[in-house]
């Protein structure tokens, strides 16, 4: 559990920053944030789910600090902070990628004694502070991220933290972390954009038949922020496109087994897709 | 509407044909089915969701046929019912693909003035009579393939049918219903398969993280029936062929954005793609 007197400060109050905001606060936490937005800042005010602004928080008694920005703006918000970073319990974040984060602490050479990273699976298809909510990570799965020097108290609230939002974690090094997402998260959001893409310039298109059958559900993550998916899709680079070759070679298998018509192939390799999904529900 | 005297005839009791089997039945209609699954007839006739089995048909009055067996047993299923088919004010079937049925029914020189032809939009990646259920086409969207000499009073029974079960139909002729389903239904599936395909290969599986994010949703299709799923990959082959061409056209496209790390361009082709989608929902 985290002590009632640590104070929470929160850099980027979006749909996840903003969940964890509405959470503590309800629990009784005082939680300061920061954002470029500044409408979300005061809405977030004015509904009592922060308690005033990050230059609040008092950084002469305890605090944790959690970044919940786009992968690509990390970099500006860890130097801009650099002061309150290393006064804090704990520093953490929420970010889909971990390699792009660990090289700008390696650049900017910040002490990551106090440093344990997160990833609350818990993004949707929406974004930003109007879609947080404070039971978003109830029964969610959150990834923490140990760096080699973190300290056992910073773990330690890592986990009473995401325990306390309801949430269940596991571990992973950063590295297995991003290889992970690419085939996941990274690489399903690339198929659903370019599937997307490719329906659009059909000039069949029937919206209403559209939303029938499996299609909805299977193109949802396409309706992702852009924003978010440019940063991703950069700063895990070289995993992405590992995934994508690896998948590229999946689908010309079965590609050849259709051209070829091998029925017992192609019902054996869907059989095989069938009972791998079936075992994950 | 269809008329109370009207019998109905189903061949194939899985999931749609035991749907339209517990509606009409409940509706009061006469309900005779055949099916090779002998258990599922027996079940479907305990629980009083057909009246009797299609021998006990009455051919001498009025009836529908629909055939809602697997494409590529629909051959058989039509040539074992040629009498019978000779004698239906409307013969119709609830298959994915058009073009191998048209084949088999000019291979089999049948007269099809009373061949109105349909696929429900309401299937899912469960199958089977088990799943079968009253109000499955609620609300559903219903395709609706008039052939060339399909005479006035089949089509208005086909249109009566699908109003009676709650259905909203639309029309489509069957090129133009297979090429639109190879892009939207067909392809997705293929995509589902290969992407779970690769991810069982992968050493890094966590069953646990990977219900998490937007994969359960995105690959819930790749669940679907193997047996259904071969035959509509053989009998549309060459939509679904050319639609796989253009949707690795589009995978390059942002393959090759990702490689020369060209932000501009990434962003925009996501959110081109956000936009569409969006515009569907």
């Amino acid at each position: 559990m985290l002590d009632k007197s640590i104070q929470v400060g929160i850099v980027g109050l979006g749909m996840i920053g903003g969940s964890i905001a509405k959470s503590l606060t309800k629990k009784g936490y005082k939680v300061f944030a920061d954002d470029l937005d500044k409408n979300s800042l005061s809405s977030a005010l004015s509904e009592g789910s922060i308690d005033g602004f990050l230059e609040d928080l008092n950084c002469n008694n305890n605090f944790i600090l959690i970044f919940t920005v786009p992968i690509l703006s990390a970099s500006k918000e860890l130097l801009k902070n650099k002061e309150l970073i290393s006064k804090a319990l704990l520093v953490s974040d929420a970010l889909s990628v971990k390699g792009s984060l660990r090289k700008e602490i390696d650049k900017n050479k910040i002490n990551t004694k106090n440093f344990v990273l997160s990833h609350p699976i818990a993004g949707s298809e929406k974004s930003g502070y109007i879609h947080s909510k404070e039971d978003l990570f109830k029964n969610k799965i959150v990834v923490v991220t140990k760096l080699q020097d973190s300290s056992k108290t910073s773990i330690d609230i890592c986990y009473g933290l995401w325990d306390l939002l309801g949430a269940k974690t596991i571990n992973l090094n950063s590295e297995d972390h991003d290889k992970y997402f690419s085939k996941t998260s990274h690489l399903p959001h690339l198929i659903a954009f370019a599937l997307i893409s490719m329906i659009s310039k059909s000039d069949q298109v029937q919206k209403d038949i559209f939303t029938g059958g499996g299609l909805k559900d299977f193109t949802r993550i396409a309706s992702s922020d852009p924003k978010m998916w440019e940063d991703i899709f950069l700063s895990n680079q070289i995993n992405i496109l590992k995934a994508l070759k690896r998948f590229k070679s999946e689908l010309g298998e079965l590609e050849k087994l259709i051209e070829d018509k091998d029925s017992d192939k192609i019902n054996k390799f869907i059989k095989d897709a069938k009972k791998f999904r079936d075992s994950l529900i």
